[in-house]
């Protein structure tokens, strides 16, 4: 049984922000996770929106910057947000911000000197789940996903593969078809190896387009955004036109890559997956 | 004239997060601070906050902590983020994270090394008003000011000793009688010299005691705030119970001395300078 360590509490908008640490077996690593709880009756399961972050961030940064316990509290839904990579001084890194610790891109790394630790696939969509559903009053059939960047890649990954879990997905300026691009080919090289076919997994676009997805899709891109051609959205527009689905995604004029875009649009966002997670 | 340099501009609900640097004559550095400015009419002179920081921050930590933005962009209100202190590696500073650079304390130093620098006062009342009143739509006649521990007892100060230009003040957790506490005898002493005497100007509780304040004040402080036997707020409220001018310091249960307190109540504190500066 993984115990939790409580890093720190603080009251917000009347509810628990805290934070965790605790031993993860698949990364052979101390984790750190924040975790909102709303303020909620007594034997209540609440929903859950999962965020996950974008380069070089940690649990901390859309905890403290997205604003989003607001409507988190307001809409009664309870937010985690996991690190982005394994952390350590013991374990690999690499000098670039786009790889190695704060640039776990969500996969299960195969290649040394990185499978040790680099499992934040297995992390976030086994190990966590099974410690925080256990430990706080969540509704398992209510949990959505939705990132930021490197983290929107992440969410978008996650959902499509286990659309049982994660009923609905959104993103802010998400890596969109990373096997063709800056922010993919590097990394995924790096934590998976040559052999091309391997990374099909982690890219949404090929994902959705072969298999499709029954939640619904909610993605904002600013058109500002310094990062548009390693992001390549227009991979998702296209396959969203296809699909038919009802999956958005909105050009949001002006607004560039920082939480300044992100907290603009959050409380759409979170209204957004209560709507539509039944 | 001093010339403003913009360092970035970021769209936030659709106004404008903007960061300038500009050469402070006061100060004898570069200066460095953010100013939000909300979708307005052509002609149309905005209210303007003043936001003054905590021990430790620079002008980032509340623009990008705080969520005002959300409040300002609804009420049309201009908010401006300055430093905490003048900084730079030729400047002065001491180890210690409560004196020295971030920790200008908003006070005018007449004592060496700080005094060629450390000339907050000046900075926040005269030079930085002069500049930015001219350089943006802002109603030089709807000004408040607020801030956070450190920075509430700036907002105190300047706004109890120039109140025909500051209409109102908030403060979260301010230092409420440095010239008793902890926060406040090393740093007036370092900045003012061991003449206890030229400490009152900087003293809320000593201003307001002797000299009073025609505006309105509004605090909060959480009672689980670590740092509460620094803090002193119970000077204050002394002061104000005598004072019987419907001034308000509310102790919210259970809240810390973080940015998760201070963003669960700012839209309260936005929409009360909206309300009382007529």
């Amino acid at each position: 049984m993984i115990e939790l360590k409580q890093i720190s509490k603080s009251k917000c908008y009347e509810g628990d922000q805290f934070v965790f640490s605790h031993h993860s077996e698949v990364c052979n690593c101390d984790m750190t996770f924040g975790i909102y709880i709303p303020v909620h009756e007594k034997n209540e399961k609440l929903r859950l929106i999962w965020f996950l972050s974008g380069l070089t961030c940690t649990h901390e940064n859309a905890m403290v910057k997205s604003g989003i316990q607001r409507w988190a509290s307001e809409e009664k839904i309870a937010v985690i947000f996991p690190d982005t990579s394994p952390r350590g001084e013991a374990l690999p890194d690499d000098d670039s911000f786009d790889l190695g610790q704060g640039a776990g891109f969500y996969v299960d790394s195969t290649e040394n000197p990185w499978q040790k630790n680099f499992q934040m696939w297995s992390y976030i969509v086994d190990e966590l789940p099974n410690l925080v559903l256990t430990k706080f009053p969540l509704d398992q059939e209510k949990q959505s996903i939705m990132g930021h960047s490197m983290g929107g890649l992440g969410a978008l990954n996650i959902a499509i593969r286990n659309p049982e879990i994660y009923k609905t997905v959104s993103a802010f300026a998400p890596i969109s078809n990373p096997t063709k691009g800056i922010w993919g080919q590097k990394q995924f090289e790096a934590y998976l190896g040559k052999e091309t076919e391997n990374w099909k997994k982690y890219d949404p676009s090929i994902l959705l387009n072969e298999q499709g997805y029954k939640g619904k899709i909610l993605i904002d891109q600013g058109t500002k955004d310094d990062f548009l051609k390693n992001l390549m959205p227009e991979a998702l527009e296209k396959i969203f036109n296809n699909r038919n689905n009802g999956d958005q995604l909105r050009y949001q004029k002006d607004y560039d890559h920082s939480y300044f875009f992100v907290s603009s649009f959050l409380k759409d966002h979170v209204l957004w997956h209560k709507d539509n997670v039944k």
